[in-house]
């Protein structure tokens, strides 16, 4: 009988793990049947932005925890498809980091050349996954949104690819049950115009305070407070932004930290990550993992240690994204072609344990690049992904690094990274992020849109 | 072996059900193990306030819809517990609109009293139920939000009285994706004043628009304005609020409507009503159904038709509330007790048409209240719910009608509304409602507010 492979989301990862199963097609290998089942009405997971919050259409969780004038925040030379290089989707060569109309459009370029989406079902939710009962594979069931149907299916395979950037880590602080304002969490923020002139409490220290901070302040709201928990980003705010301490509570609309001061606040936005949740996994297959480099029970960050069969894609913190996630699918998809042998459980508990244990010594920004490149590169040595020079990609995250140091309005404006597939290096963008308010395609990469997908 | 009644939902129905029981208990009545499981920490279902929006601090979608500043908008004579009098709660006669904190006070009261909250799981999601294999029974797998440990047990009858104001019907509408604002459903609306100057459009027809759209302007927003799809509310409205016909689409910050005129806009609130979602049961065992006066498949408004071991409670739409969940539980705890005996499942089936027939010819409001008056009815002459005048709340639900017909500003400064329990007349509030600002327990009933309570 033919094979049979469940890939569960169709966002990047999905759609990376579709398109290395058409690869090898294309270089004519004998390719199971594939089954990509997405909630959603379309692909792109978090890049299919959507203006809703809280619960869809469907009343399901909306996904989504993308806002509008988000622009990436690494330079795109290091998130760049080894078999896919940005020249080819846009012709020519553009700026380094690109807004994310941009960006999407180069994530399903790839996905439309190799015509993956065939594979999937679309509004189709994943309720429960378990070993089938004759301990041979897994029976998967799901639930058509259209139809509220549920059917269940069998797979030999499964790969788990619904992202850990959608369900929002929301902490309660004393007086939040009477400030007179709004609260979000960053994961249903979508458009900074809606604090125009407002005060913002910002809470959180890592990117998404950073940016929607940022952002809001650049769309015109009115000063904008950060508070950290463990440590200050320490960035050389512009005039109106500043970092301070925990917050203690909210008095009325009055903000008190940790430290004694106090802040008049109009909105408070919580940046405070995301939870690891995959509630359709029964409990003896379900990982479970803060956010972190090389979470426990992957093998090579991929293979559910206790049964292979079941596989994750793009569970990591994440500084790389497209290219990790490129490496773990290619090396999944050789795995279930059964082109790769893995050796036995306690082989792989000692390597996921001594990954961990180089996890724990890692010191800063510098380690972190250097140990998830080593881990792509170990990733890529096991399979045939496309060549690339991945330490050139190391060298430009830290290059980033400092170049935000410098200047955290600026760092968006640098041009000259080199792309790691094609050694082209970025051209300058025509304005300054911090000025630039239309972060549409047609604006951005002009004539170098690809005529199909602009207007 | 002990009969097990597993009850879904610790709001106004579950504690209903479990206050039926025990009043049986304290009669004398041998009681089977009642087990209530409760997703939220606390009981009181919507009356239970939080500030979250979207998904709670377990990633589960929130179910409160309540806001603050919320007043009842019917007569408080007109959902009394015939067993437990407001008088007899407060200690003497309250106002008839109270407003949110003290219905609510009042719905955890005759809870305590009757110690129902030993019978709760909190912190347990209901995740799945089914008919027990052996056909005999439910099997209802539940989740320990806190450990997340899933667990399964077998149950004997299962009541659902999840409520149906929590998932919300998100309708899209052309521009959405585009508009440079906030568009928000009234599940996740909290605090007026997080709209103070903003031009506001109401989407809907129905109390939550109409609350929703004059709160606003009671704490100060820019100009109101309330689409409607089918018909308009038609009152009349205060300078500053006005009605039109349906939204066609946003362009920007303007609003088109079907009649071709236009309004400037800064954010969206869907008062676009809520689905009945039972996403934990069986396709055989789950309700489908709009908000209507008698849902299809539901014996007395209670049985499923196919097996009254199961039971729902409170799926109508809601002139009556508190009353008709209490007929509705004690109904169900009679025939739990196997003091009830239901006819077949064809004079059940028919007795069913004969209502939705009856419900299909109703024209307009007060026809509206005279059939669910008549369901209730209904229900009080098959058990032993304490005696109340019925007839009279028909009057003041119509009388209501009236007041809110002549003036929507002051229709909750009426006094003089009989108690169909006491025959008391409740006096005028202090303040008029239009200039009330503080909604709390202790401005509003003052010295009449119970001691534990209060503070
Ligand atoms: C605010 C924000 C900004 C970001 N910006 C950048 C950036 O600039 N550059 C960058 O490289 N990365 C960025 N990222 C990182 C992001 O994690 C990746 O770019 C990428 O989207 C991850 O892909 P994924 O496929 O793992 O998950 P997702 O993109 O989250 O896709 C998962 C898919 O699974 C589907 N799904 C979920 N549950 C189910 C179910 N039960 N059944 C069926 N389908 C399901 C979802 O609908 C979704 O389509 C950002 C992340 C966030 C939160
Ligand atoms: C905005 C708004 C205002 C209202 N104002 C009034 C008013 O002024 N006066 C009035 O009489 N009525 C009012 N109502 C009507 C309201 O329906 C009732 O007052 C009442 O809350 C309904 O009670 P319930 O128990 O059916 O449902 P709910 O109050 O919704 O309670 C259901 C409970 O089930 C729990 N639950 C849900 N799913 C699960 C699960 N899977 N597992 C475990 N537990 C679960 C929930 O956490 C919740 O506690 C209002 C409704 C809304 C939406
Ligand atoms: N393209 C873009 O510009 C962009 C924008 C936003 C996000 N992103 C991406 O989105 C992903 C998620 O980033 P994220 O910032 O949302 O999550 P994150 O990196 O996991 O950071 C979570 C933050 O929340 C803080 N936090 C957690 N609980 C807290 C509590 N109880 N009180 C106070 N602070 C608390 C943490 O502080 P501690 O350090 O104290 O633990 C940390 O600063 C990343 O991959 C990022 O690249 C990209
Ligand atoms: N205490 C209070 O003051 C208070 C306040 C708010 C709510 N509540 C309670 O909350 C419950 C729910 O009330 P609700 O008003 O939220 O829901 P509802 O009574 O079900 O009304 C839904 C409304 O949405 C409209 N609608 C649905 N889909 C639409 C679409 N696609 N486009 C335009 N309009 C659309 C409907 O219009 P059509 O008529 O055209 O179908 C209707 O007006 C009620 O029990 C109510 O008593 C109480």
């Amino acid at each position: 009988m033919t094979q049979r492979v469940a890939i569960i989301g169709a966002g990047p990862c999905g759609l990376a793990q579709l398109n290395a199963f058409e690869q090898a097609r294309e270089a004519g290998a004998d390719v199971p049947e594939l089954v990509c089942f997405e909630k959603q009405d379309d692909w792109g997971g978090l890049w299919n932005y959507s203006w809703r919050t809280g619960l869809d259409e469907h009343g399901e969780p909306v996904h989504g925890s993308m806002y509008r004038y988000l622009w990436s925040n690494g330079p795109k030379e290091a998130l760049e498809f080894a078999d896919y290089p940005f020249e080819e989707h846009f012709g020519g060569p553009i700026p380094s980091f690109p807004p994310r109309e941009v960006l999407a459009d180069y994530i399903f370029g790839r996905a439309e050349k190799r015509d993956v989406r065939r594979h999937i079902r679309f509004s189709t939710a994943v309720r429960w996954v378990e070993r089938s009962a004759d301990g041979k594979g897994f029976s998967i069931t799901v639930e058509d949104l259209t139809t509220r149907e549920k059917t269940t299916e069998t797979f030999d395979h499964v790969i788990v690819a619904i992202g850990h950037f959608s369900v929002p880590n929301v902490p309660e602080f004393p007086g939040f049950d009477r400030f007179p304002g709004r609260i979000l969490h960053s994961h249903d923020f979508r458009d900074a115009v809606e604090f125009e002139n407002q005060r913002l409490l910002v809470v959180g220290s890592s990117y998404s305070a950073e940016d929607i901070a940022l952002q809001c302040r650049k769309y015109g709201s009115g000063p904008v407070t950060i508070s950290y928990r463990t440590a200050a980003m320490g960035f050389d705010w512009p005039e109106g932004m500043e970092e301070v301490p925990l917050l203690k509570g909210m008095d009325g609309k009055t903000a008190h930290f940790v430290d004694g001061s106090t802040r008049e606040i109009d909105a408070i936005v919580l940046c405070t990550g995301y939870q690891h949740q995959f509630p359709f996994m029964a409990d003896t297959l379900k990982l479970r993992t803060a956010n972190r480099l090389y979470p426990a029970d992957l093998y090579k960050g991929v293979f559910w240690l206790e049964d292979p069969d079941l596989m994750y894609l793009g569970m990591q913190d994440q500084y790389y994204t497209f290219t990790m996630f490129d490496t773990e699918a290619w090396v999944a998809r050789d795995y279930v072609l059964g082109r790769l042998a893995l050796p036995d459980r306690s082989e792989r508990a000692t390597d996921i344990a001594l990954w961990q244990q180089r996890e724990e010594r890692l010191d800063g920004a510098f380690d972190d690049i250097d140990f998830q490149a080593d881990h792509i590169a170990d990733l890529a040595s096991m399979t045939d992904y496309p060549a690339f020079d991945i330490d050139l990609t190391r060298d430009i995250f830290k290059a980033w690094e400092h170049h935000k140091d410098a200047n955290i309005l600026t760092y968006r404006d640098r041009a000259g990274f080199t792309s790691p597939c094609t050694g082209t290096a970025s051209p300058a963008h025509h304005t300054d992020w911090w000025v630039a308010l239309d972060d549409s395609m047609a604006t951005y990469v002009g004539e170098r849109a690809p005529a199909s997908r602009t207007g």
